[in-house]
C-alpha cells in the first residue's frame, strides 16, 4: 500500500477496502492493485499486459472502466458507515487519449456524499517514461446499501 | 457464429469484425464470445465465472461494460467503409440489476451513423433458467477513423 | 390532452401529472405542452420560437434537455404511489441532429421502475413537413421521494 | 463583463463569445448572463426567477443544464481557431442538490482540446447569503466545425 501522500484513511477503513478489493475476481484477473486509500479518494493501478488490450494494442476501454469504477466505488465507501456496502448506479466515461504506457492509475474522488447517493469524479492516467497523461475522465453515481449489524462485527 | 436471426451482415463484414474481436486481448481474458453480427447490431456473450466477479459474486460492472462497449463499437463498425476503424469517444451505462445468471448477452445497436460520429444503444441481459433480464442499459458515442487503403487490402 | 393512442393513464394520474407540469415555471416560459400521459410513457411538445434558439437558429440543447428531462420525470412518476415526488438524479443526452422543424416532441419511457430509483429512456424528435426525425437521445436516472400522506389528499 | 480574476481571454475572443452568446434566444429568454471568459474557462450566470423554476420552486434542471451547456461550449470555443464553431455532441449532468439561491453560476472548463473533439467539465453553483454550494456537476463532449474563411472576416 502506498504511503507517498500524507493523507491516508484509518487502518480500519484501509482494511475494509482492501478486504473487499481482494474479493473482486475481476481485479485479480486483470492484475489490478489497490494502491492508495484516503477518505473520499482511492487509487487503483493496472499494468499494461497483452491480456488487457483491444485490437490496436492499447488498454481496452473496458479495463480502463473497470479500474475507474472500482476506484470510485471504494472512494465512496470510505465515507460510509462500516456496515454499508456500495453499488454503482451508473457512470459515464470519456476516453480522451489512447491508453498506452507502462501502467494506468485510476483515481476516484468523492464530489458529494449524501445519505443515499454519492457522486464521484473518475480520472485515469497513463504513466510512462514520458510522464503522466490523462486518458479517461468521467463521473459516477453510487447508492449506499446499509448492512445488517448482526452479520458484520466491524468496529468503528 | 449464431444463425438464429434471419438478418446477418455479409461474410466480409462478419470476417472483419471477428478478426478484430480476436485481436482483443481483454475479450480473450474474459472468455467473451462474439455471437451475432448484423448490420448495425452486434451481440457479445460472457459466461459467469469467478474471474469476472466483484466482491458480492455478481459479474463486475467493468466486465459488463467491456462487453457492452465492444458490442457497440462493432455495431458501429458494420456500417462504416471497410478500411475504417472505430474508437469509443465516451459511453454511459446504468447498472439496473445485479448481473447474476449463467451468462450475459451484450447488444450494441446503432441509433445514428454519421459521417464522423455514431451513436449506439447498449443493453446487457442476464440469462438463466428463470429467463432473460435487463441488467445494464446505456448509450455510447463513437468516432470513425478512416483507414489507409494501401495497408488494408480489404475488398468491399 | 391528446387521445390519439389507445393507452392513456388513469384520469387520476393524468390530473396529477398535468397539475405538477402546470406548476413548472420553465415549461410555461418555454411554451412547452404536456401532450400525452401513459403509464411509463410521457410526451412533452415544444414549438419552435426564436426565444428557444441558440446562435445558429436551431432549438437550444438546453430547451431540448428541459423537455426531455420533464418527459422522463413524469413517465417515472406515473408508476409511483400517488403521494410520491420524483427528482432527477442525473441524465445524459446526445444531440444527434440539429433541432430544426415546426416543433419538438420529447418522449420519456421508463426502462426500469425500482423501489428507490427509476431509469428512463429519453428521445426527442423534430417534426416538420418533411417528417419526423430523431434529434436527441439519452438516458436518465431518477429517485422517488415518498410524500407525506397528511399533506396530499390524493386518492389512489 | 467581470474582471475579478486576473486571467481573461483576449479582447477578440471575448467579443466573439459575447457576440455568439447574444444571438442565443434561449439565454435571453432565461435572463442568463455571460460573466467571465478566460481561455478554456467560461462562466454563465442565471438569476432565480419564477419563470425558470420547476414544480417545487427550485430552478429547473433544464435551466441548470442550459447554462452549463452554454458555458462548456464557449469554454471549448475559446481554444479553437477564430473561424470555428462548436456543437455539443453530448453531455451528462448530475443534479447533486436542489438549485435554490439568489443565482446560479455555471462554469465550463476544458479538460481536453483535440483536433476534432473537446471535453469539458461542467459545474453549477447556487449562490446565496449562506454561501456558494455545488448543485450540479457533469461532463460534456463537443465537436469543432471549421468555418469558411470567406464568410467570417474575423481576424486572429
Amino acid at each position: 500500500m502506498s504511503d507517498q501522500t500524507p493523507e491516508q484513511a484509518s487502518r480500519e477503513v484501509i482494511d475494509r477496502v482492501q478486504g473487499s478489493f481482494d474479493r473482486q475476481g475481476l481485479m485479480r484477473l486483470l492484475g489490478a492493485q489497490l494502491t492508495h486509500v484516503a477518505p473520499g479518494r482511492v487509487q487503483v493501478t493496472l499494468s499494461h499486459r497483452d491480456e488487457v488490450t483491444q485490437q490496436h494494442g492499447y488498454i481496452h476501454a473496458g479495463a480502463t472502466s473497470a479500474i475507474a469504477d472500482t476506484a470510485g466505488g471504494y472512494a465512496a465507501l470510505t465515507l460510509m458507515p462500516p456496515t454499508s456496502e456500495v453499488l454503482t448506479v451508473e457512470y459515464k466515461l470519456n476516453l480522451v487519449a489512447p491508453a498506452a504506457g507502462d501502467h494506468l492509475e485510476a483515481i476516484g474522488t468523492v464530489l458529494k456524499s449524501g445519505r443515499t447517493l454519492s457522486i464521484c469524479r473518475l480520472e485515469v492516467f497513463a504513466v510512462s517514461d514520458d510522464g503522466r497523461k490523462l486518458v479517461a475522465a468521467g463521473q459516477q453515481t453510487l447508492i449506499g446499501v446499509p448492512g445488517t449489524p448482526s452479520t458484520t462485527g466491524v468496529s468503528s
